[in-house]
């Protein structure tokens, strides 16, 4: 066991320069500015007091700056866990009650106990059930359904529901409370912004700005947004006009936490801790992959899953919410000139100074423009290149997507992901149940055998050569009799029959089954059965059970062999 | 549409003949026989009156005569069914109230309308998805539950319980009142049945009879000890000695029933109709298969379904219990020279003379006679040779079949079923998760192309050729980014990578994705990515979403094209 592999901050640190403390000191400035309206605006996602959020980017970044093996990833918050803390805590206790905290802190503590737990047993794969097409479409109606919740801070009304239609009837209903004063500034602030992001950038370009400070003013426009409405609201007391603000965020270190041990909670978080649990590994891993590739950096996704539960853990016990490895926030860090985790550490540091001495200035931040930065954020996670693209390639991938995205919206994200993840599975198994078989012929001149309705090929009448094109298991076993049985009733001239197994990477009992009684069935026939390109793995098998001995033909190596040899018996 | 394909019947009465006719009545009388303790003693098992047994022994019959494709086969009530049918039906009332036949006959009516959709809709390979594994264990289990559920009668006592060692506690506790008249019956007739089953035929063969008397007289012990043991009952009035019998079985027509259309027990019931239809099914697919093979006929899967079904809504409206092809009473059929399904028509009209005229004579026949004849024609059912072939060949089905076993054993039938049917699944997601993957190098000579490490193959240094051996999809899209990642990094010489894709028989979107990217970051380490023996369908579909264009490298007809032309190269 090598130490190193678990506390990765051993391969950095001490080889850590001044002029590397320079670069992570800026950009944990840069990145602590942008993450205290973020984490206000996310904690208010999963309903929670706004401090929460910023409790969460605190310890959270000092554990995973130990632990983790990406250099510029920063976790805290993000969009998509808020909403799915929100769904799942929520289910049990209504976001006003007093134990909803308890609960999201226990929430915290089971996914954190989770992702460690995967992580020591090397269960990252588990994270490969999430096809893409599922995590897109869950991401995309997640942000369908965190933009519209968002709405009701906009208009300045008060509108609940438990999955998205009950949202829209609620907003509708409550369109004639609107308030005037809230809605200009919401609405100002997301029009500003989503003219920032479209159009700013393409505008400095033009006049002569480097690529990386457009961008950069680009992310400056919500802090920018969250200055100057917080100042105005102050200046023309427009609380006291009925636009709802942040209100007094209480100052001081994050209270310590004990996640709760009564045990029917933990039966009715679980499902919903693991969904989190699933989806921030695979969001953090997938930023976390992208910038390592970047700079030839590698991550290590199994130690990912420790510093994740680790980090999740350290959430749960100085009153946090659910964190991961936030895209934005990320790619700000990275741009940003991180090139440590030190920056993560200096972050955390930045948002204690928050809190401690800084949090008087946020009183008169409006909700609504936090909700204005809500929107314009999770908009940009809808994937309208990705969805296309699928349609086109896979009209079954497509399926499993839509299927996501509509039982996402209709009953929620936990329904969703497992009704996509059930969905993908089933119609791998329904398209390997009926598996394609090709009755091949060899290419003129060549060794190589192809599709006899594809490719010109020869082929004699004797001789009937069938390649599988998939391993053979229970749900084809009883196919394949039948397609055999179909194809050899339609060639009464032929004597031998070779099942080309290039395609098959495994044999199961009940295949094995199967093959033994087409074996004997074929012999009745007077036709003999052959093996050809039997794969190590799969002959390792046959041989076991004494296969090859039943076999009325041969095992040949390849399809040429069995050729040449059948052919010369005639 | 060819009316002949629904209705069977159009093929053979019009040939039908007098030698046919002789043969026919004559297997029908030796299987009404035989058929009237066993439909007894199946209702018995069923926790039903014993006339019901024989209700359900004659409308399915004349249906299947009519709708069946098999010659042969002999519908009525099985002992697993039976089983099946007491725990689902036993889940909701206890078998004593008076709604446990109405909850029996909906259940039969909702599995018959199961099976007749399914072969209307041509969902016959649904019964694929019970791997051979989980009928196995699932038949193991469900004898020795069965076997044991007998012994209270054996023993004259009573004992219940809802899972097996529910049954067998109560067993034990009841053993000090265990009646001796009662035993000695009993354990008389199973010790002969016993003998006559392993002795026997075996004497008789030895003797020199022919094999077809010698297993004819083995089939005869069970109506031997049915006769002798009834005779003694009355002679000596056994039955007022404390020995149960079958008492008075009421003679008459069949009563018409309706099935209730109370739909909170349609929610309650479909489960367990669905398992029995499937389980039923398969049972009488592979009699009838078997004997179909054995004369050359053929049956329809999708036609039986419909028969099957019909069969089941014949035996719901005639205050039956599910039925479906049985093993024992088919072969008795066959072996008594049945050639049609008239045969089975004479045998409904045989047991309709029975429940009509001859019931008084069943009057003293003992439970425990009953009792031991189930118990030898379920403990037949116990596979040994399967179970063992299983173990030997995959460690994998053979745990699929343990789970099924201990499952149904302590929790029931359907519980059984579904785990071993989800875990056979899950075992096939798991290994394609991390499938094979080998780098291969040519045969001399050959234009073949094997596993480096199994055969002696020549390689170049500059030229990877990895085959993978699975298709691609979710589960292991990014199992194999990490996988081509490792290779290459030990090899610091490739300059192509070739992946040989003879036996990827589908990339989804996800790997689609993941291909992308292998491409990507094979490209900037210098190396170009080529693939070769893509099949027919997978190239469509990559052609379609342009990926040939994006790829580093180029398309190969086959590996060997590849190597020849890449070493070319250098």
């Amino acid at each position: 066991m090598n130490i190193r592999q678990y506390l990765p901050i051993l391969e950095w640190l001490p080889a850590y320069r001044l002029a590397t403390l320079n670069q992570d000191l800026l950009a944990a400035i840069i990145v602590t500015v942008m993450l205290v309206p973020q984490s206000l605006a996310y904690a208010m996602l999963a309903g929670l007091p706004p401090e929460v959020g910023l409790y969460a980017s605190i310890a959270p970044l000092l554990v995973y700056a130990i632990l983790g093996t990406s250099r510029t990833l920063s976790v805290g918050p993000v969009a998509v866990i808020a909403l799915m803390t929100a769904t799942t805590a929520g289910s049990i206790v209504a976001p006003e009650s007093e134990s909803y905290l308890t609960m999201v802190i226990l929430l915290t503590f089971i996914s954190g106990g989770m992702l460690t737990l995967m992580g020591v047993f090397r269960l990252g794969f588990l994270a490969n059930f999430l096809s893409h097409p599922v995590i897109s479409g869950f991401i995309t109606a997640s942000a369908v359904i965190i933009a519209f919740s968002q709405l009701k801070h906009l208009l300045g009304v008060s509108a609940s529901g438990h999955n998205f239609p009950e949202v829209l009837a609620a907003l509708v209903q409550a369109l004639p409370d609107l308030k005037v004063i809230t809605l200009l500034l919401g609405g100002g602030t997301l029009l500003f912004l989503f003219a920032a992001r479209r159009w700013l950038g393409v505008a400095m370009l033009r006049l002569g700005c480097s690529q990386g400070i457009a961008s950069g003013a680009g992310r400056l426009a919500p802090i920018l947004a969250v200055v100057v409405t917080t100042w105005m609201t102050a200046q023309f007391s427009l609380a006291e006009k009925g636009v709802a603000v942040v209100g007094e965020v209480p100052a001081g270190l994050p209270p310590l936490a004990m996640p709760t041990s009564d045990w029917s909670l933990w039966g009715q978080l679980w499902v919903g801790a693991l969904l989190i649990s699933i989806v921030g590994f695979v969001e953090s891993v997938s930023v976390g992959q992208t910038l390592a590739a970047k700079r030839r950096e590698r991550i290590e996704p199994d130690q990912e899953l420790i510093a994740l539960g680790c980090s999740n853990l350290g959430a749960a016990f100085s009153t946090g919410m659910p964190v991961t490895g936030g895209f934005s926030r990320s790619v700000v860090n990275f741009d940003a000139g991180a090139r440590t985790p030190a920056a993560g550490a200096f972050t955390a540091l930045g948002i204690l100074a928050v809190i401690l001495w800084l949090t008087p200035l946020l009183q008169t931040l409006p909700i609504a423009t936090l909700a204005a930065t809500i929107i314009i954020a999770v908009l940009s996670l809808i994937d309208f290149h990705a969805i296309r693209h699928t349609w086109r390639y896979s009209k079954a991938d497509f399926s499993a997507m839509l299927i996501t995205v509509v039982i996402t919206l209709l009953q929620g994200v936990e329904a969703g992901i497992l009704a996509g993840v059930g969905l993908s599975l089933a119609l791998h198994v329904y398209r390997t149940s009926r598996p394609h078989t090709a009755v091949v012929g060899r290419v003129a001149g060549t060794e190589h055998f192809r599709n006899v309705e594809r490719h010109s090929v020869e082929t004699t009448p004797e001789l009937l050569v069938i390649r599988v094109d998939e391993s053979l298991y229970f749900p084809n076993a009883r196919y394949l009799e039948d397609q055999i049985q179909a194809l050899v009733s339609q060639r009464p001239k032929v004597r031998h029959l070779v099942l080309s197994c290039q395609a098959v990477n495994h044999i199961d009992a009940s295949a094995l089954d199967s093959l033994e009684s087409i074996n004997a069935r074929l012999k009745d026939a007077g036709i003999k059965l052959h093996l050809a390109e039997v794969k190590g793995p799969v002959m390792d098998r046959l041989e076991l059970i004494g296969f090859p001995k039943q076999l009325s033909g041969a095992m040949f190596m390849s399809t040429f062999d069995a050729w040449q040899s059948l052919k010369a018996e005639h």
